[in-house]
């Protein structure tokens, strides 16, 4: 029997309150409205993001609230004005939209849409402000426009990328946030030349992609900066050729990496959020033609603090967000590359969990075990 | 009677202490050494670099010293080891130069040589650190490798741009230093596109010279920032179609401009050296693909201070210096441009007066009177 124009009853993993685990749930997901999209989630993937905003220590509260952004799954029904997908399509849901129509989506550079925009402290859905989640008619939150933490989830259109039916989903999903970021950041914005050094400032799993990218450029150094020792064994398959471990030293660590490197490393991404790792990772590009690229999210009251001689010397200081991806134009393409073995994702995937053990990712994460945890939904 | 080989006594405009009136003297000007090149300047116009280093209150004082950098000449003579100009070319002295060896001249990115870095501190030559000018046997010090001031100068062959001889050096002498200056830093660094809004902060010599460039790149809006007003109506023949005044605003610049604009200009290009502007020139850029180029010299305890957000949502900060151009390589090209009409120079050159009254070029500048003056060393 057609589901469409339904409601589904599904199961979701809820989050009741800020820092307690998951419950999952049987819960009732309305059809998809004007400009939605009702998805089928197979495979998500657990991010820093989720439990940021899962503990709440930083934000205002919004619970219950369905988490969830990387993922992948296939269009069960789309609501009206629906034209460039329909029910079977093969979808990644991204955290970030596309409106095609605004100053952003229309400027070749820019990938921040004036109205899908990442919002972290909306609830409900763009089009009436409210949620398409409840159990027991009680509305849910959701999380990111995405909530991939239940069987069903709704989106605008904006939000879901049509991707190639052959690839596998329970890899490809980690492309929807965190391996995007990191890889986009590098190949996008500090397009290191073929035999040039890149220095990457944090090797979690955003950096590790940061570095994939440094590698898949060609690049013949890359020297991956962390206070955790631990992390260099795993970063040397990323393509890590160096580590600096900035404790080991009594001096800044962007004057070793000017020692180790002649004056500077070309280009450097820096993926940890720390204000002093920024400013390091800019202090430490080559004058004349280094490139600094930021990628880590700053607290609210950081301040960058540098010498503008040190632009005058011709560097450059660039942010990115997402990788500067275009979601719906240029994810598929990223999925392409995985297919045609040009970037490899298969090793950020540490972890696989059923959907019902869906805690356990979280326990992972908090641990600092591994790098991705993907959650199965129909196991 | 040929003088190869030989010392010329010739007039050159001696600075015998910080911010007294230069004197007239006959000196003698020994032949060019190794790697070395003797010019007959014709034409020398008075930058504000000089008119700092003769008042000499931030830095150790040298002299005496023959100032001048921005000029056109004929090479007289030239020394060992030099096979790329010979006696008759035309040329135009730079104060950096390019050695073509280093890795800065040969990234295609930098034009920072290592060899001949501009140096304000270095009163003699490269190859042996002694000055080539005297006056009765007592040396005078050189100033930034060129010393212009003087009817005979020896430079570094690296810091000798060879151009088109049939190029007016009464013109083209501005394109030493600070034209090229602002000019490149927006179409080089900068570079809008046709139709997009560039901000140009500071209405001086280089500041116009931004605009220009902006003119030339096709942008739609030149916003022309100042603290004088009076200088909006010159600036509207450089292209400039709007006027800020920061003095008439109770809010950040950077606020009123990204209201005039909705939500800030395309590129903007700081040519003050103020950091408060270099703040605001790079905070006033819009977020998703805006650039902000940084041209003015900072004081040397200046911090530069933002938030990291402001770089995270997609705005980039660059510096410059000497628009990117390489003095030998891309200088020539320059000159092409004006001799095409690409590029107009002689609404630059407000003022001109005879060598003997090269003073009053002083007098002009300190007043803030006009652009350029340009002293005609024959007359």
């Amino acid at each position: 029997m057609s589901t469409v124009g339904q409601v589904i009853k599904c199961k979701a993993a809820v989050a009741w309150e800020a820092g307690k685990p998951l419950s999952i749930e049987e819960i009732e997901v309305a059809p998809p409205q004007k400009h939605e999209v009702r998805v089928k989630i197979l495979f998500t993937s657990l991010c820093h993001t989720d439990v940021y905003f899962w503990e709440a220590k930083g934000q205002n509260p919004l619970f219950p609230r369905i988490f969830g952004h990387e993922a992948g799954g296939i269009v069960e029904s789309v609501g009206e004005g629906v034209t460039d997908l329909q029910p079977g399509d093969h979808v990644l849901p991204i955290f970030t939209g596309e409106c095609k129509e605004c100053p952003h989506c229309l400027s070749e550079e820019s990938n921040m849409c004036d109205l899908l925009r990442i919002n972290t402290e909306r609830g409900g859905m763009i089009n009436d402000g409210k949620p398409r989640f409840s159990k027991d008619g009680k509305p849910i939150h959701h999380f990111l426009g995405t909530s991939t933490f239940s069987e069903y989830t709704v989106l605008h259109v904006g939000q879901v990328a049509k991707i190639n039916p052959e690839a596998p989903l329970d890899k490809v999903c980690v492309l929807s946030c965190g391996m995007s970021t990191g890889f986009g950041a590098t190949v996008n914005v500090a397009k290191p030349k073929k035999g040039q050094s890149v220095a990457i400032f944090g090797l979690g799993a955003v950096g590790l992609a940061a570095a994939e990218g440094a590698r898949v450029c060609g690049a013949s150094r890359i020297i991956g900066i962390d206070l955790n020792p631990n992390r260099f064994e795993e970063a040397k398959k990323f393509g890590c050729t160096e580590f600096v471990n900035p404790k080991d030293h009594n001096k800044p660590v962007q004057e070793v990496i000017a020692e180790m490197t002649g004056g500077g490393v070309d280009r450097s991404v820096e993926c940890t959020g720390s204000i002093q790792a920024m400013i390091s990772a800019f202090e430490c590009v080559h004058d004349g033609w280094g490139v600094a690229v930021l990628v880590g999210v700053p607290n609210k009251d950081d301040a960058f603090q540098t010498h503008p001689a040190k632009f005058l010397n011709e560097r450059t200081l660039k942010g990115t967000f997402f990788g500067n991806y275009k979601p719906r134009s240029d994810i598929p393409g990223v999925v392409e590359k995985y297919m045609k073995k040009e970037l490899e994702l298969d090793k950020f995937i540490t972890h696989s969990v059923p959907f019902p053990e869906i805690n356990k990712a979280f326990e992972y994460m908090l641990a600092g075990e591994g790098l991705r945890c993907v959650v199965r939904m129909d196991a």
